[in-house]
């Protein structure tokens, strides 16, 4: 892996697991097994990649690193409650993530329902609440306004409904594109814009360029993701290779075959890259968000 | 029932399930599935206690009705979601509510999780962009501080997680009395604050009068509901009677006794209508939040 990526990610990761454990240890009743049920589905690890966008992009927009504790900590409570929830026996019925009991294995169905249902709580709590000493009370305003478009039925959870709705099913290419623009991809985008926004970027000449780039890295992720199953070790992925085949899913590669998905991950690299481009001919170091580029397509888990 | 509250409530439910209503059309596919849960759980009906108290505050504070359309349908997606998730099987596992199939029997368990989610974030959203002409922008982003501080791991989600964890289990009376603080107090007393932001009242005189009004009754509410499952006619109540008795949850008629289980619903009626007073004193029109305390100790179901 690249050098630059793994050093900002481990800096990212011990940022905002910091900021996550200071704002869940604020709430009271703090260690009743609410709360210990969220700490745990929150501070489970992971790439943390969407609070690397949220620093990343304000870095380069001109933030101040404490300017963006609160957005990455707000959209990683959303991603955190997702997982939870996604884990239930009513959903994928999943016992492990990243090699741990599940929230519902470890504290209970109703609990885990309970902590994914706070946890999106307080995503927005800290939105409004957290310290941003450089943002405007409008421009917070409009962050909590893109975290709720971003993650509701018009976001995250109609991409849920969508993926549910099409298990077992063949679905075309559009259809899959669709199901993953809005399963990942809004969270993916919205991180990218929590942090324009915080950076005072509404209406201005960088962000449509942002979007572009968090389009193309949010599709290029989930294909990645998809050419992984099935080229994947096991050991690496933490799924059994394979495993979507099984389960008759419709992926990139079973539409299009593996090679051409593999170009249409290359693809998508290169339109993010060409975003980005475009950024630094206007005088923005864009060399984070390259690395987490270069990640998304090169990565083995 | 008192005619002037009968003929509120109407009118704040028409009011409010139009909002609502509207608010949901405009969602993306909202044909699909998930929106159609998310539309049957808003809008089964119900008593709509909270929009009463958004609309009822606000207009005593001189606001018009089009400025609290907002959070009065934001506090009840907040309610709705909350009971869209407690009928699961996981939780209360109820088949009914109101009379009707519960989220779950009628969409399946993930779409019932998944449009608890979404309406969650939806009532964010709607305070976020929804129109609130005499609102200002540091107010509206109180208002959506009030509302994620009242629903989650401070309330609401608090409140139901000490339920679950008191259920079978002997607890005292300020036990009780804080479970029912947060599970139920915690929104009721959001529904008057939300509208009091909106007002500008941040910071003013009304508003502690106005917290101790919501406190009363918030728990003249609960206290009420535990003798209805003592006295109250089935038909009425529409759960049975004696319900709680059998599933051993402790009420206040268990722990008090009837007689002073409603000596306590009469003094906490008292006290919202003394603070009502002195609101009164300061020339406020408190004839509507009068009607729905009454409305709160009389009511048979």
């Amino acid at each position: 892996m690249q050098p630059l990526f793994t050093q900002l990610q481990t800096e990212c990761r011990h940022r905002v697991d910091s900021a996550l454990k200071q704002y869940i240890d604020a709430l009271p009743f703090n260690q009743a097994p609410l709360v210990e049920a969220m700490r745990y589905g929150a501070l489970l690890g992971g790439k943390r990649l969407r609070p690397f966008l949220v620093y990343a992009t304000g870095e380069m927009l001109g933030l101040s690193l404490d300017n963006l504790d609160a957005p990455a900590a707000a959209i990683e409570c959303i991603h955190a409650y997702s997982l939870i929830h996604d884990d239930l026996p009513a959903m994928d019925d999943d016992d492990l993530r990243r090699g741990q009991p599940t929230c519902h294995i470890k504290f209970g169905e109703a609990h885990a329902i309970l902590a994914g249902d706070a946890l999106q709580t307080l995503a927005f709590s800290i939105l409004c609440d957290a310290d941003m000493p450089a943002v405007a009370t409008i421009d917070r305003l409009a962050m909590v306004s893109e975290l709720a478009r971003s993650s509701g039925a018009a976001g995250m959870c109609a991409g849920q409904a969508l993926d549910l709705e099409a298990e077992k099913r063949k679905i075309d290419l559009s259809e899959l594109e669709r199901i993953h623009r809005h399963k990942t991809g809004a969270l993916i985008r919205a991180s990218i814009r929590l942090a324009a926004l915080a950076a005072g970027e509404r209406g201005k000449a960088a962000l449509p360029l942002l979007d572009r780039y968090a389009n193309a890295i949010g599709l290029a992720f989930q294909v990645q993701d998809d050419i992984l199953d099935v080229i994947g070790a096991t050991e690496k992925t933490g799924k059994r290779q394979g495993s979507d085949i099984q389960h008759e899913k419709s992926t990139y590669p079973a539409l299009l075959g593996l090679d051409n998905a593999q170009k249409k991950a290359l693809d998508l690299y290169q339109e993010a890259m060409d975003s980005l481009s475009l950024l630094a001919s206007q005088s923005y170091n864009t060399s984070s968000l390259e690395a987490l580029a270069g990640f998304i397509i090169e990565r083995d888990n």
